[in-house]
């Protein structure tokens, strides 16, 4: 039987036809498993041209793919390269990753507050491309921070410190990678279950067996609506209830920026803040909720009171505060920092802009302000490109505050006198303000477990 | 004025991005004239990649193109490539193609007759891919019968005897090529506008100004239904009224194999049959409507009824069969194949299809004998491939004739023996037979001007 079996997948491979598979697709039929097999081990040694594969994806983009096609994806994927094993640390090691948003320095206040509460979390990072740099490149800013382990350096931190945070240079599901770089030139990126396998993938790829998504739509995200990113928050979670990994998704708003600092050194002066107990509202929302989900995982606390009061205890107390020191100096940055904002890179120029009318802030367009910080030299187009520490933006000015014409709204900076110019029409954009003052609004849509 | 044009055409240009047109289509926005036009000059110097444009050939599928954009997609692969000038010939040069059907021996037909009665027609003509050989190929059964002509040949022939047929060797509408070559394998072939835009832009590279589309639909053709095949036609000779082309199609039905022969000398003969008085009615009911519409396009004849009368003394008279001689002759060909039907290419087996029940030929499936034909050596996969000129099927009883159980229905000729029991297999399930006799029925379903 087993013989059977393995001349009919031998056969049915041998058999097979990408063009098939292309017009099956095309006809809105649904891929069987060993044709997605069949498609991803043609990407990986290169049986199946690009040009078949973009043809592929421009079908998918129109007929979508069925949560068997995506969960096989995804599977494939995961198998196409290295899947890291932490099984040796714990059975409980908790992922945390965000769809990507402005100002977005969650990761860097969950790691300590989640290590700090007993949890293992072993984060790795790809390095971001964008108007912002991403995680490792925020933790970079700090003199001598190192990203760059080996795996067993990476393991070993995890296993001493509870948490460590390493730039993803492992071949993790690689035919994701192939399929990611034919789709940003294909214009096939806005595909709902191509987004789902293409995170799915490289999280399970990661090792941890608890996945915690922060999910985010709105004008900064490059998901735009709510039910999107519900939609493929759904997916995410049932693929990973399909291939055993216990998925979480958070879905909240990225209309606005997150927090009040944008770049990447003001970024890191902004956490070392929270850790110290200077909560920005929104950046506490986001985190607690996300810590407090990966709490339900691991079985700790049963209400959220509790844990919302354990982790405020962890704040006040220092201990957060300390773990994040802990993990500086693990990783050989100057932990000095905590102490000496001044230790961090500094931009040459701080230019002050103002408001141009009296009134509340009713909206800060989050994209606005991430192109006016790419403009300020914060961000990055090519993954070779250099990117200043320094450069950034900070909001003195949020949702619902009172401004005054000519006060000062945001302070831009950069080293780069030229930029400036731009960048103030952008933030001035940026701010909606109105007479009236708006009502309190929630970040969080929905969470799906 | 003019040099502000130019530069913001420069310009746009310039500034145009591959995936910004292929976000247009997937969008369903009409693309400019323009966009169309940075498309196909990517296309040819190799600036655009062939996964943007296997990814915009499929979102064409999903979105179409309106009539504008299939219109500049036309022009800019015509001027892709060089342009045939006849206009040195006649001011009424004509073109007669057929979108490729099983038996279709047409245009073998066609230009004898239309040069016996005095229209200039010039036919370039690709090498056939597919069950039965192309019309070069059949020609080519005849021993001596030269089609590699060069131009100045080509039009020296068509000058003196009012008609030539050339095998396409010129780079005609190369954009053309270059996108089909990229639609076999990318299952993007069955795009209404862009096989109009392919057929209409070859047709006007050649040179004809007055074009004849003989457009087929059923079983037997790659459109398989008259709705396409009316839409396909008012595509093409809408394009025609834009780029200054009289273009008119013929919409027939090709359910059924044309004629008796299929394969490649067994049509020849019985294109000879044909001119020779022994006119089968399917063969004469399309030949004659093509003729005439060549005729209205040039002013011959007020009514069909002269004008079909004028044909058939063509054809008593011998003036028709004189033509193909001279046709032959001038192409170097060995013309008494028109006594002696052995000279032409022989198989060494005959084998005889015998009927498996009394009744009437309701349908004989026009795929199935194609694919028989191709089995027994007909065809070819790859340009590269030999072909048998010898090898076909002779279908001794067609649509509502009566046959007797046991009684010879179709003749195979072959030199594989091997090849004999599928092909008697195909044959037999493409014969529909019936108790009740059938309507006759008309194979033209519209014609579009």
């Amino acid at each position: 039987m087993i013989i059977l079996r393995l001349l009919f997948i031998i056969l049915s491979g041998v058999y097979m036809k990408i063009t098939d598979i292309i017009e099956k697709k095309k006809t809105k039929q649904e891929l069987t498993k060993e044709e997605i097999k069949f498609f991803i081990d043609g990407i990986m040694n290169g049986s199946i041209e690009d040009y078949q594969t973009s043809a592929l994806l421009m079908a998918v983009y129109f007929n979508g793919m069925t949560i068997n096609e995506t969960t096989y994806l995804t599977k494939y994927m995961v198998e196409s390269g290295e899947i890291l094993d932490l099984s040796d640390i714990s059975d409980n090691i908790i992922d945390k990753h965000s769809t990507g948003g402005v100002g977005d320095k969650i990761t860097l206040i969950f790691l300590p507050l989640a290590a700090a509460a007993g949890l293992y979390t072993a984060k790795l990072s790809g390095r971001g491309l964008g108007h912002t740099g991403g995680t490792i490149d925020k933790l970079e800013s700090i003199p001598g921070f190192k990203t760059d382990l080996s795996i067993e350096e990476f393991k070993n931190k995890v296993k001493e410190h509870k948490t460590a945070i390493a730039a993803q240079t492992l071949s993790l599901a690689p035919a994701d990678g192939k399929l990611y770089a034919l789709r940003d030139v294909t214009s096939t990126v806005d595909i709902i279950p191509l987004i789902a396998s293409s995170v799915v993938s490289k999280k399970i790829a990661s090792g941890a067996n608890h996945i915690i998504l922060d999910v985010k739509y709105g004008s900064g995200a490059f998901i735009k609506t709510a039910k999107e990113a519900q939609h493929l928050s759904e997916i995410m979670v049932e693929i990973g209830k399909r291939l055993n990994r216990n998925i979480c998704a958070v879905i909240s708003s990225m209309n606005q920026p997150l927090g009040r600092a944008v770049g990447n050194s003001v970024e890191i002066q902004e956490v070392i803040e929270f850790l110290k107990g200077n909560m920005e509202p929104d950046l506490k929302e986001i985190t607690y909720t996300l810590v407090h989900k990966a709490f339900e995982k691991t079985g700790m606390f049963k209400t959220k009171a509790e844990a919302y009061q354990y982790l405020d205890e962890l704040i006040t107390s220092g201990k957060a505060l300390n773990k994040f020191k802990e993990i500086i100096e693990s990783q050989n940055g100057d932990s000095s920092v905590i102490d000496d904002y001044t230790k961090l890179p500094q931009a040459s120029i701080k230019y002050e802009v103002k408001a141009n009318k009296d009134g509340f802030v009713k909206n800060i367009d989050a994209l606005k302000i991430a192109k006016a910080c790419k403009n300020l030299g914060a961000g990055r187009d090519k993954k070779s490109d250099p990117i200043d520490y320094s450069a950034g933006i900070y909001l003195t000015q949020k949702y619902s505050e009172p401004v005054k014409k000519g006060e000062t709204i945001a302070v831009l900076y950069t080293n780069k006198q030229d930029a400036i110019k731009d960048a103030q029409i952008l933030v001035q954009e940026a701010f909606e303000i109105e007479d009236k003052e708006p009502h309190n609004i929630s970040l969080i849509y929905k969470i799906i477990n």
